[in-house]
């Protein structure tokens, strides 16, 4: 019974089968892949002893009653970005599923209430929303988002119906929920680069994320003097360049990403009229986000005088913190269990960041080999496959039994 | 007999109706839209007492024979880009044929021979080749040219054939030829900006342009940490904002514009995979040119730590210098006809730099409105394309009287 990653990679196989839309991988939400990848995790959920159950959205839910009334929530999304792999949001789930299954064969009846979710719509996968699944629980999600509409006009509230599932009143947030647990794989390379096993998350990173939009004036390369002209090319290449600088004086304390140039009209004899960046800047801490909200501003006022800068800030979420009670709990049983780990700040976004709000939230990270994600390629060890479940099984013992 | 002016407008209508394909103004060599131009042109050079004809490629010439073997050769080139404009090339032929006919009517048989010439495929406005028909006339054009498709797939040599010129032998380049002279529309702001009716052309710019590529590594925007990004856009902002430091230095000495960028994948949450950008620098000086190269490979030396910067040079044309004695009488006539003149650089391309490599040649400019060519929106006042006339007509008088 000890063996769990054997089980959890032959699950792996078995449910990213159902995620083949013709030759992609891709499960989207309230689809016929999603249908099936439901099915077979409801039977590992009724295999494992547990009663299974869907909320209003379509979350599906293996409960192992305990004694008391509180609940110990684990687990992970089970929708996939486009070409995306089996690993990201589906290890969580399984490592769910092998740990309280194992636990109750061991021990019995928890304590606390268990619930394993496999949760809906965290990817933004079909329709424009993300953490679906985790705000319908938190009691976050709001009736309009019911009209967002997927790329092929059907709206969100026609799509969980048509799915058989029932939305006529979403949920108010739960408040049986004690705690929140979620394994997923890292989806970047550093624990790999540091030959680590288990990463113990303090914090998932808040995003400030926008669009610069450079406006100078198209003219002939080649006729036009260098005085006489507004380039935005070399503006913006200034205001990275300066951004850049900024972002890696700060080095581990946050990331700084421009993505996305475009250019129009983008010949290469002729200035261009204008230039339009992404930003996308990451940090546990509120301060970096704030520093760079007025590092932009100072860069914008510094380099205008020839051409236009407009900043437009699409995304200003703060950092969230993990429960410091449960990383001392994980930080106690890695070190028992002897495997080699981290303390991690989570650089991308979980649905953990939202049940954080709510609940006392915990995460487990395992390497992602060469730190890929989001891709077909995704692929974790079953050595750390094994860790992982071990450590995710200790600290659910400690939660609930 | 000296209001040129209404006569080349009225022209340049007559003309511009030709170019009309579609709704798109596009007079591609060897179109119907080009054979029509060419019949225009047929018979405003018989109009003006001229012999025509045809040499193997269809620059079309009108001749006025002269007392010796000596020929003058003025005109520019008959094409227009897509969606180009009324003025760019034609003004320069319509400004000849007035300029002769009316030297002719005045003076009668000049010394030299004086032929106007409507040069086919100057803008690549249909082949990859440009500079068609200067390049014939000059014995550049090579054979193996001949066999250049249009974007149908037919040949040049076809559509030389099949506009009823003939090819079977080019040109070893006409040595009866001791001057070529070009009026031609400024391209650029600068005369308007200087309230400048004439522009003598000292020298064309060379040429030196490329495509840079800097090939880091895709990975995460979130997860990935400063330290162990191979980001290209931070390196190529770099480089392009050293470039134009250096570029800024000698100001009017050179022009330097990157035009494009591109970046693989091109999601504001992922750190790009590559990014190529186009350089296209232009001096009349070779030093500055030599330079630019030394500059570029600098900076790829001291940028390339951590992305590969890889450095391909499309083209790398000297400037020209056009002939001083012909720079020396074009100053002594505007002084004398008092006209508000200035020495120019020509920042873009033209037949004369081709012509030049062979013959003395020269070049006056007149002011675009606005700065504005290769545009429907091209325009020219009436009273400069007179100024023009003038300064033409009695360059030519000179020349060949």
């Amino acid at each position: 019974m000890n063996n769990h990653s054997e089980w959890i990679v032959q699950a792996i196989e078995t449910v990213g089968k159902t995620a083949l839309r013709d030759t992609e991988y891709w499960r989207a939400t309230y689809t016929p892949q999603d249908k099936d990848a439901v099915s077979v995790l409801n039977n590992y959920m009724k295999e494992a002893g547990m009663e299974t159950y869907f909320d209003a959205v379509g979350n599906l839910f293996g409960r192992i009653p305990g004694r008391c009334s509180d609940t110990v929530l684990c687990g992970s999304h089970r929708d996939t970005v486009r070409q995306g792999g089996k690993y990201d949001g589906m290890l969580g789930i399984l490592t769910a599923i092998r740990s309280v299954s194992s636990l109750n064969k061991e021990l019995g009846q928890p304590e606390k209430s268990i619930e394993v979710v496999a949760l809906c719509e965290e990817e933004s996968s079909r329709f424009p929303t993300s953490y679906l699944g985790s705000r319908h629980i938190c009691g976050l999600l709001k009736e309009e988002e019911l009209l967002d509409l997927d790329d092929s006009g059907m709206s969100l509230g026609e799509a969980i119906r048509d799915a058989g599932y029932y939305y006529g009143q979403l949920s108010n947030g739960r408040t049986d929920i004690t705690n929140f647990v979620e394994l997923h794989i890292e989806q970047g390379g550093l624990m790999e680069y540091e030959k680590k096993q288990i990463g113990i998350v303090s914090a998932i990173v808040g995003l400030f994320t926008g669009e610069i939009v450079f406006k100078g004036q198209q003219n002939h390369a080649g006729t036009t003097p260098m005085r006489l002209r507004k380039d935005p090319v070399p503006v913006a290449a200034e205001f990275i360049y300066r951004l850049n600088l900024w972002a890696k004086k700060y080095q581990d304390n946050l990331v700084c990403t421009v993505g996305k140039i475009d250019r129009k009209p983008g010949n290469s004899n002729v200035i261009c009229d204008d230039v339009s960046i992404t930003f996308d800047i990451r940090s546990a801490e509120q301060k970096y986000l704030d520093e760079a909200n007025t590092i932009l501003n100072d860069l914008k006022k510094q380099l205008d005088e020839h051409v236009d800068i407009a900043i437009d800030i699409t995304c200003n979420e703060s950092p969230v913190s993990l429960d410091s009670d449960g990383i001392h709990i994980l930080e106690k049983l890695v070190k028992e269990y002897d495997y080699s780990w981290k303390p991690m700040v989570s650089g991308a976004g979980h649905d953990s960041q939202i049940m954080a709000q709510k609940y006392k939230t915990n995460m487990i990270f395992v390497p992602s080999v060469n730190g890929i994600s989001h891709s077909t390629k995704e692929f974790t060890k079953a050595e750390d496959i094994q860790a992982g479940c071990e450590i995710m099984k200790a600290f659910i013992k400690e939660l609930a039994w």
